[in-house]
């Protein structure tokens, strides 16, 4: 049994990068939240604005994100990244990401996620709820 | 012996906030990147654009960043943001910051930047050089 | 009579410019936003996050946007963003912006947004209302 | 003959969006952006990190943006982009973008930019240069 992967490849844009000419760290972290959701999407069959009220849910909030900066990524640059759930908890998940550059890693991460449920009276207040097995069991493949 | 500690405060707009009502978390690693220039430029008393001439660097690239969400920020929140050098090594340093909404932890994280100079003939190969012992003495206060 | 202006003063961050060490046009339109929110705060003595609240609409969501870039804002400039109501429609308005770097106009743009209500089962659809006149009225001095 | 016009689909991110739920008005321009730069590398085989060394010049940037907001562009909508050269000038030219939703217009826009050089000793100070007629007769098609 192995890990889903979700791919996806896509060019850095001019208005990704900073004076540097690399592409500015935060944008990092906005590639990662759509490959998370993307991931998601292709794992379970669902369109991401479909899965909160698919699994009655109403979102998967972050409670952590990290990322290393190995090689630096320019404009116009083809990445590719490869986002896989690493590890199910009760109610949360790890999301591993690594971006790569003509083969050669440039940049990993990973963010925790909740499986969230919210208060009706304030959107945002969240917490945790199981994570459903048959969920989980789409993230492996045979 | 203490770190100086580089303050500020602002409020959260609407255009850092996501469909839940909440900061992306993207934007609070835009918040700590301007917040680790001007813990350098209230520490060294020289503004940020000046740094790499000042001292003849590239610049303070990343090496990683990361964050802790443990408390939503919302649209309107006035946040405090408190940042300082949490450790030297010869060329490298790690810039913690801790954000604060209403005396209460929201947001904990940090990034380990480089001390760097870059090849002249491609301004995004860069590499550390050591931080001078003057640098260093500026981020403590007795 | 003259219309209500808001000034606020920001220095330009690293994040903010592209690879040509200039602003990337799309965060002149963060700018603005934000400064017609806390145009509308300054003007009403409202919060810009309870506006909505108080005068019971859903928001002020923009019909169109545009700005002339006249001269390159740099990183570390000091810019300033003077803003205020150009005009006044049934339920719309138009909201005007400068940003001057040392005295000189840099950019010059506008906003046209609408006194906005909702449908309550979906609220991405929206409509403009009938602005009140004690609104209307705050956006003038005497 | 018509003008070449560059498409391209895309969807929209839950980053893009804001506590409406729709997308925030500054990514258009993010979006247009892109596409600009994309149009010229479709239509000049070139790619656009390359057309500054092919051509001579420094970039293309913008004297002006605007943007006219029809329909809102929701989390999930997939989105079309058209983007054309609606006007040569000497050294300015007006790209055009309309972006539509399930065939619906959403959002209209254009753009001026100018075909420009630098000075060598301030990167941020531009200037128009002649558009070549090669690269003008590019942009319609038989």
């Amino acid at each position: 049994m192995a890990n889903f992967v979700y791919r996806r490849q896509f060019p850095i844009e001019w208005g990704h990068c900073d004076p540097a000419g690399i592409v500015f760290n935060s944008r990092f972290f906005e590639f990662f939240d759509w490959s998370a959701w993307l991931l998601f999407e292709a794992a379970l069959g669902v369109k991401a604005g479909d899965l909160p009220a698919t699994f009655g849910i109403s979102g998967i909030p972050l409670v952590d994100a990290k990322a290393r900066f190995l090689h630096p990524a320019k404009f116009n640059d083809l990445v590719e990244i490869a986002s896989e759930v690493g590890r199910f908890g009760r109610s949360s998940f790890e999301v591993r990401h690594r971006i790569t550059i003509g083969g050669d890693l440039a940049v990993e991460g990973s963010e925790t996620r909740v499986w969230a449920t919210q208060d009706p009276d304030d959107e945002t207040r969240m917490w945790g709820v199981p994570i459903p097995a048959e969920v989980i069991g789409r993230f492996t493949t045979a």
